[in-house]
């Protein structure tokens, strides 16, 4: 059963990372089914076994983003510096991130801002994304005896537009994050979470 | 004469809106010519006398787009404290832009990302905004009696990936742009700008 599961599981990962990069080389409408099959090396058929239309490729694949997000956050309660930790990962997640990446997210945006039901995947999953950084940030600030913040979601909502600005920032200056940028990316960051 | 080029500028400039808000609603692969033409109150033909193809029709949004940052940031050399009015305007601009802007933006981002004639169109464009934006700053803090910043190009980077990242949260927070979000990011251009 759960080798079955584990086979399922790893078709579909076959068939999002597929669809990311047809999505990012001829957009979200360029690209048909038959593309993504062929991309998956897979059978039309096969495809709609595991999703229903392209707007359930995109629910998925933004609910794979956000679950790396959360898991990223979790793992962090289990350094001794929660904020510190957060700053380090900040920068280099950025630094790391694929030069692709930004072409895929502004994808899903574009279709967002135009499909009322992608819109609704992209704000769920946006929600629990930053309802977690927020409960993060609060308890790295407790245990590093700092006080609460009153305006800990305005600041949650700042550090990731900073985060998710400077990824987007690529797609109009290539050379946008550099090394001087993450370190200023940095001390705004130590600003935002420890002062 | 003038007159004459006055009404040329103004049919253009009637384009470019109808333009805006055709690939707005469809996406810029999804609305056609023939929908432009029926959005702006004119032929087909007509549009081509002043623009090509789509492509040019991009190049003037962003040409135009850039026009207007540039002179806002000219406005601000006739103020007192140049920094002070960056800090204002940045926080008056986002909440005053209307909240279809980023469906825009983020359809020019998503054809750059795969239109290497767009992308350069684009990367000129933002290259002549934020070589302005760093100048500004630098006068800025010349006229105040600040030190010049040695990290210049990197400040200006993230100050722009901060305003363009806030203005496209609200394609996955539609309530992301508060007033305590405003206010967290005029702190952090305080910090940025005047430290």
């Amino acid at each position: 059963m759960t080798t079955e599961q584990d086979r399922g599981e790893a078709r579909c990962n076959q068939v999002l990372d597929a669809a990311a990069t047809c999505f990012r080389q001829r957009g979200f409408h360029g690209a048909s089914m038959a593309e993504l099959a062929r991309a998956a090396g897979m059978s039309v058929g096969h495809i709609y076994h595991y999703f229903e239309n392209k707007e359930a490729i995109i629910a998925a694949i933004v609910e794979r983003d956000v679950a790396e997000i959360l898991a990223l956050l979790d793992s962090l309660h289990d350094e001794e510096d929660i904020l510190q930790a957060l700053i380090r990962e900040a920068g280099n997640e950025m630094e790391e991130s694929p030069c692709s990446d930004e072409a895929l997210q502004v994808e899903i945006l574009a279709e967002a801002s135009r499909n009322p039901k992608v819109a609704v995947t992209v704000h769920e999953g946006d929600r629990r994304a930053r309802t977690r950084l927020a409960e993060t940030i609060a308890s790295g600030r407790a245990r590093r005896g700092l006080p609460p913040l009153a305006d800990l979601e305005a600041r949650t909502e700042i550090i990731i537009a900073l985060f998710e600005g400077l990824m987007l920032r690529r797609i109009r200056h290539p050379k946008a994050v550099d090394d001087a940028t993450i370190a200023v990316l940095r001390s705004t960051l130590h600003t935002l979470l420890e002062t």
